[in-house]
């Protein structure tokens, strides 16, 4: 069974996915503003579009796209600017 | 808005992203046997796990893993076996 997990009334939608490597979740996030929080560490990657963020400790914006990756550290939150409809892959790790 | 699609009795789920270079869906397709067939030609990218495709005018399966790109001509279709739950982004060109 594959679970769809909604957030922001629906503007981000994830997909899990446990293919052996690392848990992880593909998702779209539709342009916008979002704060996200984390348990774990996050390994984000742009599959198509492009996200730019602020993270934890940083003053500066970043923007990743298509193929980049950028990490968030457990236990923190991170700002997203996303100015088109975006496509991630997010691995956590333990 | 974000659409979800299901295909498979559930075993494969995508959502539409619609970022600007090419109409695109992400999806995760459970471990399983699929016939798919296109009306466009299709870019696939497996973005986690992998995909064992027979591609039209094949004999042999082949299988693509992490980053690994196929096409799928259009108005045609493919078979594929997936060996462990995988992620993959597909590419709708005109």
């Amino acid at each position: 069974m594959i679970t769809v997990n909604e957030y922001f009334d629906g503007k981000v939608k994830s997909m899990a996915i446990n293919s052996g490597s690392l848990p992880a979740t593909i998702g779209v996030m539709l342009a916008g503003d979002y704060t996200f929080g984390t348990d774990k560490k996050e390994i984000m990657t742009v599959v198509q579009g492009e996200l730019t963020v602020t993270l934890p400790g940083e003053s500066a914006a970043r923007t990743f796209r298509n193929g980049q990756v950028f990490e968030v550290p457990a236990n923190s939150s991170f700002d997203v600017t996303v100015a088109i409809d975006t496509a991630y892959l997010c691995q956590y790790c333990d």
